[in-house]
């Protein structure tokens, strides 16, 4: 069996940020399945990581930023929608736009310290559109 | 259901190249399900990013090639294969060998500036096989 | 149908290696599916590589350390849990939680030269806790 449903987050500021609780508000999940979250975006991503102490989140912006992937590199070519486009869409890639995660008894199969991110990789990215699908 | 096909693509250059339309149109897809593409090589990746402005996949090639993962660096002992062998391993597993696409209203249910990329690191990959699985 | 399994890995040395035959072991595989594998830790991931050269898991693991995201960085803020914390977090987001593989002929459909890696990124990252989802 397949469930399907579309989820609109709204803005969120650039950075990573928890969305384990929003996204479940919104399902049904059977007993055992596949959870599989998807993000229609290019310049913004979904990773799993630590769900506990914000410091991880403030030092994942820090390190996408500073080490990953700096703005204003002198051989980027594709600038003309911001400094950060272009960084945003490496970012993007680099995590990835999906995460799929194991249905066991009715809830998510996280670890204990494990939560969704959204990764918010511009400036103002505005609203964001995701795709839940369970398979059961 | 399960629909399961093997995909031959033809040598690509080295680089970020869309292949959206390609995959398609071996594909007959569900109304709704989930759609996996996955790249049975250890130095080429698949990953979902701009369809449209071709500058985004030239940055993409010296993005990871300057920044991420430069050839010859001092410390690599596999080196056997071509300075951009070893690199290429690295740059595969960051990108990832798969990728996940929910399947709406019979399409896959990308954003408006998605599309499927295959990402080749090698100077010379040749061929490359993929395997696509529709789950309905 | 479904099958689902959780898997314990034992302590593992920091670095990168391949479980491919420890996971398989444990499992029975039906004709036609697709296969995935969710790590339930965030300092820990699971990527897909070469299978064959030992040289490769040990560029990886030098290659994350010096070129990726060396500790000790002086911006991050979260390094109560030790150096080797906050990097691990990092890495496990860039290589992922989990893999997912074709199921063809009643075996994975891996590559060649593919297996699936355990990359372990903490200095004592203990017994690692692995689920294991067959759809058919």
């Amino acid at each position: 069996m397949i469930l399907q449903k579309e989820i609109i987050l709204p803005a969120h500021s650039r950075g990573f940020h928890l969305i384990t609780q929003t996204v479940l508000a919104k399902m049904e999940l059977p007993e055992v399945g596949l959870f599989h979250l998807f993000i229609k975006h290019t310049s913004a991503g979904l990773t799993i990581n630590e769900n506990a102490d914000p410091s991880v989140r403030v030092d994942f912006e820090e390190v996408f930023n500073r080490r990953i992937m700096p703005e204003h590199e002198p051989y980027l070519t594709h600038t003309m929608e911001g400094a950060d486009d272009m960084p945003a869409h490496i970012k993007s890639t680099l995590v990835g736009s999906s995460v799929t995660i194991p249905i066991t008894n009715g809830r998510l199969n996280l670890g204990t310290w494990q939560g969704i991110y959204l990764c918010e990789f511009r400036d103002f990215g505005g609203s964001r559109k995701l795709v839940a699908t369970v398979y059961s």
